[in-house]
């Protein structure tokens, strides 16, 4: 693969992946939307499928790792560093142009959501964040749209919840190559890849939103914080790290225990 | 493929794609049937997994395209156009046909929906349409199981949402050849095609309701005006040019991107 | 395969399907359930996933048709009509033992349910089935786990709608053979088939409950009709033709439909 | 396999296993967990996605049993029982590892719940556990997320519903070198058994909540018993003997059927 390839594959596929992941968040959240409180599932099944159309679409050109978290796993793995850079600013890039797809998708919801008073009215209306500790940064209203934010802010859970979340999804990322049909992020493997996602969100995104991808998470979180979006609050970058350096972490331990325990 | 097979292949896909994806919205939607109030989960998968049957039964014989959008972003892609009228034709009358079997099968949920003076006696409580703007044709309140309409009108961004959905859905289509097993579009390709439906569904159709396809828009549209359906009401004709121009400029769009990114 | 490997094969098989099928009913009806109440989406995937299971259990020995509607569509189809009575036979006798045996694994809740004054006391609390015409026999508040029921009585609809729900899955099962990966029913095949019954419950499940099965609604009935179960109510017999009758016609329907469409 | 490799991976897949099924309850149940409430779908997909995700991770390794069942089953099928107590003690280990894991990444929302005293000040108040008649051990409010306990306690009927879903697990892994395109529990095969785990728990997950597994039951409650949460209430130990013992009668009985039919 060429250094513009995994670019060009890993800017497309993580624009696809957060413009369907930020969508969901969007279609759930929005005042105006037709799929208004569908759920956790829907936002569960919303994120994995987005895995699944990303990586299917950007998986010929780049190999589909959208995720520094991945990107790291596999480079720790193969012991080759070479177009780390590329993968990364493919994935800040591609994850900051599908936040802003999302807004164009979604802007006469984001109109209507955000003048509302009802909603921006009573700061303490925000279902999406939940309880606050003393002095934290408040979130705004449709951040939980863009980026993740705890439902109980912890610098040390938090982190370690993204650290096992991250290291799930990398140690099945790694395997992937092991198992007998599963050559390369292909058509089956980027199913399973999408399913583990559905699996990591329904099953640890409770106490954080399983942000489990620092592009994911921090490409939105600049694009919440440049867009024009009326009484939208502020982008919470105090916590900001956290979703950044537990995936990191999470991707690093998983190609250790990769390594203890297949090689 | 002979343009018999073509023909009939589309228009044997687009009527089981119709019949599925329109029953969900009347099973969800209707009195007196078991499935209403299913909720938004049960329409995007719905939708999904009526792409995935009807993929898979008429593969064989036309390589089951069932939508005007993708057939631009193919014929675009190998730059060959000659059957693109028999598929159109084939799409638009399968669509017919589909939601004329919706009627069938439903027909007692129908007229006992439709005859209900809680649901039909009062015009404001049309829940699947949401708010309109001053001077926009109102909807009938079965018009939903039929064809899309918006949340928020606004010809721009309900345009842009369609334009933005169409060219997931095409991409994906087209970057099947490129993965791994997935060679045309058989059995593993139409469960992908399907989920990457339901993904759309989850994240894209909060605003417009994702019709993402001309013929499954316009087809039904017209069975809903010829339909004597009691108290239908309008079949909101000034809505129905969005969903047929936003789809094929998506996949021409797809086509675009494809060529840019992997030829 | 021989006659006994058939018969023992649709036997296990039908017993798994009706197991898990009627089990997800019992799951979301009765009192003392943990899945109390989890909606008409847990049903589909229910019955869905347990034609999963059923044909990955059942297909090395038998091919797995689970359903005499399939094994009509199958014998018109190849022309061979030879097995077509052993298959009948151990169809029925398999959806007996599983209906018996989801009476013993809630066996506890069928107690609970239908000593419950609150659920036996009041005929008209029945939720399962819906409105009743004049002169139709009422059905029991437990007969819904065992056998479908119609929302609108009406002959007609009430045929039409199992003729079509029955079509789309005998032709998707016809056509498996053409599509390039699904030689018979596979791992794979299964899959796809499970998903299709999930569509066809999602979209064409509100009027009727979809039985698209002799076997799957005759022999719980039987069953129903022969246990302990105390105010059991009726076994509705003026309907169980429907369910039978239907689902042959839409077999055989779905193998005009191949041989004109695909021969 | 080796010993060790065998070790190695049914610890770390039952490790998983357990992380993200126990993860799903603790994410349905806590408060201050972002799915709190979503409901037995969730719950079902949840711990299938997680059998998913684990026996993609493992099985490399060990085959990815994961399930003492599952190991008994293959035993007696092989009658090869050299490397069985390998197995359980991997299985037996990763489970409790698992367990704690959840404890981690739950660790605000279990202090949060815990001291709530709306949730733990009235004992009555145990939603996950139902009726219970006199004379039995009373089972804490956050049990559910570590061990399964019955909603009608009845020792054989409890016995028979585990047993009966077990049978229905082993079978289909059993059955599945007999399929087509599944040799060993490689990418399609990890898809299928998951799915099959998703099946049973919703048809056959109301009463006791489906253990079918005796690692899945027994490491989680003895993790529970040493735990330093407060107010956690008992352990239920006057049950624990049915989810241990139940599916090992379901895995040999299983073994028994496969001889029967396929043999």
């Amino acid at each position: 693969m060429s250094s513009s390839d995994i670019f060009i594959g890993e800017t497309l596929g993580t624009a696809v992946l957060i413009l369907l992941g930020g969508g969901v968040c969007a279609a759930v959240t929005l005042k105006a939307s037709k799929a208004r409180n569908a759920g956790w599932l829907a936002i569960t099944f919303g994120w994995g499928f987005a895995v699944l159309t990303a990586v299917y679409t950007s998986a010929p050109l780049s190999g589909a790792h959208l995720n520094p978290a991945v990107t790291v796993g596999i480079a720790l793995k193969d012991n080759d560093w070479g177009n780390v850079p590329v993968y990364f600013a493919g994935q800040l890039l591609g994850a900051m142009i599908g936040a802003a797809l999302v807004w164009v998708a979604y802007y006469g919801q984001f109109q209507a959501h955000l003048t509302d008073p009802e909603i921006v009215g009573d700061p303490a209306d925000k279902p999406v964040e939940g309880p606050h500790e003393a002095g934290t940064s408040p979130a705004g209203p449709v951040l939980g749209i863009f980026s993740t934010g705890p439902e109980v802010r912890s610098v040390w859970q938090n982190l370690a919840t993204e650290v096992i979340g991250t290291v799930v999804l990398v140690l099945a990322v790694l395997t992937q190559g092991l198992n007998a049909d599963g050559k390369g992020l292909g058509t089956l493997g980027a199913l399973i890849t999408a399913l583990v996602v559905v699996s990591i969100g329904l099953s640890l995104g409770g106490p954080t939103g399983y942000a489990i991808n620092p592009a994911r998470d921090l490409g939105p979180r600049i694009v919440h914080a440049l867009l024009p979006l009326p009484n939208k609050g502020g982008s919470d970058w105090g916590y900001a790290w956290i979703p950044v350096v537990g995936p990191l972490i999470g991707g690093a331990l998983a190609a250790g225990i990769y390594q203890i325990a297949f090689a």
